[in-house]
């Protein structure tokens, strides 16, 4: 099971919206063949380990890290694979929650007379696929704030002036982040001060995730790099009332404008996250500005918070969270739980997950 | 060598102004005496070294941490003593910088014929020493800056309302911290928004540094903590023009009032570390709050800063450094270097020393 793990893995930031999937067939000690779901549309798991098997995969035990599917999808079940193909033992990591599978899978196999056995390594399986199970649960991507400051909190100088503040080997870690998600969010202030690219360069392989961009009144100019560069599918969220000829640009530059049906920033980061969600998206990455941030913590919308701390002091500067709306929902002070921390660098990651103590 | 840096380290936070020394006898491979300099005014090390040893010192070879003295203080010259036990060998950590030893005391002992070796462990030594050494060298003493912040850099809410940030683990290393150092100061705010007692409470045989209390105008209240519980020395600067009634009401309630000559900030930072270090203080920790600290940034009279960060988020608060005067010199962003992190409950110890880059 633990190679059924790591097979899985090999797929990390491919696969959305499916999860990631493992299997290994082993047959009188010896494996006899393992697969991995590497991309969505693609053959699953068990349908690759099956294959490379071929005939001897009769009488053959199953290791896989989520139950087998039950239903027709781009692919057909998995289950039903596995009962052709006569295995004779199934050791699933975890049931599935997505509705459609949900214990069918299983029931499939039992039903066949296949020994199933479901448990092991549950929990290893369960943060595999953290953002596959959010999704089933929430509803919308699981969500990472990403900063960067000084020890005493400030992200830029007061002035917003470039500054350095972080060390290469966080741009690099960065990088890595982007290549496992399945998009950057950023807020219109960020494309108008620094014009960045939001591509994945510091990683070999690397792929770029959809470029999300929060702006409202559609300010973002046509010149934009995310406008022009042509690297990655860019999507403009704007509220109702923006202009539509600016509208009617954008989309002749190839950017996808979604028009918000709200306008305060609470439902509007709600609508927005589950039009990403409904269009695959099962990880995003929002990495700046001050006042976005701010938003989505008043939304309740961040799942877990990347901060890497340069050693170094501002004494003043530009704060990580700046209140805009004055509706915004204010924030109590937020504990943050299962902290984990490392050097990157001369710089310290602490990475933790939000406490929502007010359900 | 080993064994008399441990016996020195004894006394850590007990020997100001003096350093820290341990001393060993070894004679054909047994240890016959050993000592460490335990409070000011009382025996050096080597001379309860050669107390143990009687006798048996003539012929012996001494282990000692620091240079043995050559000149009369509170206790007569250890060279001389040394001379007289007829020891035969002196290995000694490091040269005491001290301009009345500085060489004066390895003279001594080589001239009366005894062997004499120097650097054995002298970074060890270095950095046992390190106030007496930073005093030596400064002419004020070292100055630890402590701070407890959110990860987002604020050390309160936006109205300083009480709030524990951070853990119990925390708070009893601060109190380790202050069982360490000869004194604590703090801007008088601190005393008028908290009236905290400053005074060593969760280490086992503590003893109370001096307070040092920044009070420009004498606002400090009569019945402040810090003026009647009677823990601790306790000391308030003040301004030139301080009312002079209000000065003789604090010295009737037991206080020592300074009045210093400047009356810039950074001036009176300097006048009234010179006067602590006159005094005795060799290592002192600034506690708060935001405004002195920036002042004694500004200053460049921070040597360490102690950083605790609790695992929380304030989105918005009181910022740990706030420009006070507008005559304060302005600080440019400050790299720490030397950085160790550790664990201390569930927050993050962060210690660095600044980098000051144009002297």
């Amino acid at each position: 099971m633990r190679m059924a793990l790591q097979l899985a893995a090999v797929a990390r930031g491919r696969t959305s919206p499916n999860p990631m999937v493992g299997a290994v067939l082993v047959k009188e000690g010896r494996i006899i063949g393992f697969g991995a779901h590497l991309q969505a549309g693609k053959p699953h798991a068990e349908i690759h380990a099956l294959q490379m098997a071929g005939e001897d995969a009769a009488g053959s035990t199953l290791y896989v890290t989520l139950e087998p599917c039950a239903h027709y999808g781009k692919t057909p079940p998995c289950a039903n694979a596995l009962v052709q193909a006569r295995i004779r033992r199934a050791v699933i990591a975890m049931k599935d929650p997505f509705p459609l599978v949900a214990g069918k899978g299983i029931e499939i196999l039992r039903h066949a007379g296949i020994l199933v056995e479901v448990g092991l390594l549950a929990e290893e399986a369960q943060a595999l696929n953290r953002n596959f199970l959010h999704y089933v649960e929430k509803k919308r991507p699981f969500v990472t704030l990403k900063l960067a400051a000084s020890l005493d909190g400030w992200i830029a100088t007061k002035e917003k002036q470039p500054l350095a503040l972080t060390s290469y080997e966080a741009l690099v870690e960065t990088h890595r982040l982007r290549n496992e998600v399945d998009g950057i969010i950023v807020g219109v202030n960020t494309i108008l001060s620094d014009d960045p690219q939001l591509t994945v360069r510091m990683v070999e392989n690397g792929r770029n995730p959809v470029r999300f961009i929060f702006d409202r009144h559609l300010r973002i100019p046509l010149h934009a790099k995310v406008v022009t560069d042509g690297q990655a599918h860019t999507v403009v969220f704007c509220g109702p009332d923006a202009d539509a000829l600016r509208a009617a640009h954008l989309v002749d530059a190839g950017v996808e404008v979604v028009r918000l049906l709200h306008t305060d920033s609470l439902a509007m980061i709600h609508e927005a996250l589950t039009h990403m969600g409904e269009n695959g998206a099962r990880h995003v990455m929002l990495e700046g500005g001050s006042t976005l941030a701010y938003a989505f913590l008043g939304a309740r919308a961040i799942d877990e918070v990347w901060l890497f701390h340069a050693p170094k002091l501002l004494m003043t500067g530009w704060p990580a969270f700046v209140k805009g709306d004055p509706e915004t929902t204010s924030v109590l002070p937020l504990v943050l739980e299962n902290i984990t921390r490392r050097s990157v660098g001369v710089d310290e990651l602490t990475i933790g997950t939000p406490v929502w103590n007010n359900p």
